[in-house]
């Protein structure tokens, strides 16, 4: 049976380019005992990707020119020689940038049954995870405690603005656009918003965080994040989960040390990867499907049809063209 | 009776120089009920009183022009209107820069039997409760691991260095001069030590650490930082114990941003200042002390001789002038 593949063809300096990716027409492999055959849903393009288009040791190791780009995808099972699925069953898994995908059924799980698909790469997934645990386990927000989250409208960012309200929290969210901030305002309830493009960060972030900033939540790096570490109160916890304001640069990135506002502040800063909780990953899933279900936690995607246009859809990461999580739809 | 004490005379801009002291003869105060008259033995100097010489909040309050200058101060109770000390006593507080000080009773703690009296100011004080409770609570140093210690030869980073050996730790100091250096390797153990001054940092660092940095205590901030802050491995933690490359600066500091180093490394840097573990003094000196007196932990002092010199020696600690804890011996 005929497939096509994106392939990693050259690794990109600065802004990722359609020639850096190639694709591939082939067939695909026959099954093994265990193995299913999926037809891919969707596709989900995340800015962590980047990182691996790096040479160079990082937390995930450094995609190879040549090889299927992998992430996040939800497929249909059409064949099965596994006990585990049938066909038609509708799993995620960590899969290729193909129309179809061989994988054994034990690197699959079933999407949550009554929630759309593609939730399964976004507030169910990965993504709800990574707001989950990095704004608990390492924010640790309390009812009441301002909460700052820049990278608002993405992913990540939206779920920790609503995971931070349903904790008590006053939250200020930082996105790129004026129709991502009325939505943040309208539809999730955030108390406040800043249009980082249009605004002098600092001022509107003052004006916003009468009390100061407890948790300052950062998809972004660079001088957004500079502007909220000068707010920060004593006893501040951030969660540093993505910098998407460097993943492009080559150079290291200079500016603010924030070392001298950590110390004054007795504040708190840490990374973290979020395979570091697949521990607790179904306790998280078990929550975000709860909260899901009952209404108090929304799901928004910008879905981008087509498998050919999956890398369009992720380079558009990195100028703001999303609001929520960016997926491909295979039809 | 005469008296003389040191005043707060303007605020420095950049480098502290002699004309922002002034000293000023007066006389010392009648005793109320519940108060002690000390003289003054020995008074430590320390980086951070630079932060309360800039005006705005810090995590102390800022001196006011025309006060007298406060620190720790071990003095000899000559007078007393208390039951708990009697003349002959020797205390520790945080006093004024005087000849004679005037204080209530209960403000003052006695120095630790057997050891000197100037200890209180050092490993068995303040200074040395920053280095346990820094490196042992922030740092979580296990056996085995690598250990880089900035501002290694002063009177907190000889303390850490030493209580990171005794915890089973590879450790590894920075400092300033080939002297400091072979103090820190023949004298307390140090498995290696870089000159920041004479070496390229990051490369002498690297082939100290060739299994990488679980723990940074970092006293020093700026570039020396930066160096360590790209060897880091996963997990690694970061207690910010002091910047002191930066208290002379009137301008942000602007270098490396480490958020993109310690994200990829899940790594944890947090601030502290040591009033915050006040509830644990007892438990922290009854362990130096320990520690001290059965030969574990060493203590090394650079005294300056005469009450009139305070300010230079102050000033003297911004260019590495000391080894150990700064004090001053007033005879």
């Amino acid at each position: 049976m005929n497939n096509s593949e994106i392939r990693f063809a050259s690794r990109p300096t600065g802004l990722p380019t359609p020639e850096n990716f190639e694709f591939v027409d082939t067939t695909v492999a026959d099954l093994n005992d265990g193995e299913v055959l999926l037809k891919t849903l969707f596709i989900s393009v995340d800015p962590y990707l980047r990182g691996r288009m790096r040479e160079g040791k990082s937390y995930v190791p450094p995609f190879v020119i040549g090889q299927v780009i992998e992430s996040g995808v939800v497929g249909e099972v059409v064949e099965s020689r596994s006990a585990e699925l049938k066909s038609g069953d509708l799993v995620m898994g960590m899969l290729g940038w193909q129309l179809y995908n061989v994988s054994p059924a034990n690197h699959l799980r079933k999407v949550v049954p009554g929630a759309p698909p593609s939730a399964a790469l976004g507030v169910l997934g990965v993504t709800g995870l990574t707001a989950y645990f990095g704004l608990l386990d390492i924010g640790q927000p309390k009812s009441g405690e301002t909460v700052v989250v820049s990278g608002a409208a993405g992913a990540v960012g939206m779920t920790v603005c609503q995971i931070a309200k349903i904790k008590g929290c006053r939250v200020i969210g930082i996105a790129g656009s004026d129709e991502k901030n009325f939505y943040l305002r309208d539809e999730l309830g955030v108390d406040a918003t800043v249009n980082y493009k249009s605004e002098d960060v600092f001022e509107s972030l003052k004006r916003s965080c009468p009390e100061g900033i407890d948790v300052y939540f950062d998809n972004v790096g660079g001088p957004v994040s500079d502007a909220a570490l000068r707010l920060l109160n004593n006893g501040a916890r951030i969660p540093l989960c993505g910098q998407i304001s460097m993943y492009c640069l080559d150079q290291p990135d200079i500016g603010l040390r924030p070392q001298p506002l950590l110390l004054v502040k007795s504040a708190m800063m840490k990374g973290f990867i979020i395979t570091s909780y697949m521990q607790r990953f179904g306790e998280g899933v078990t929550q975000l499907a709860e909260w899901f279900m009952s209404g108090q936690l929304k799901h928004r995607e910008t879905i981008v049809d087509g498998f050919e246009n999956t890398p369009r859809a992720f380079i558009g990461l990195f100028s703001g063209e999303n609001i929520g999580k960016q997926v491909v739809r295979v039809p």
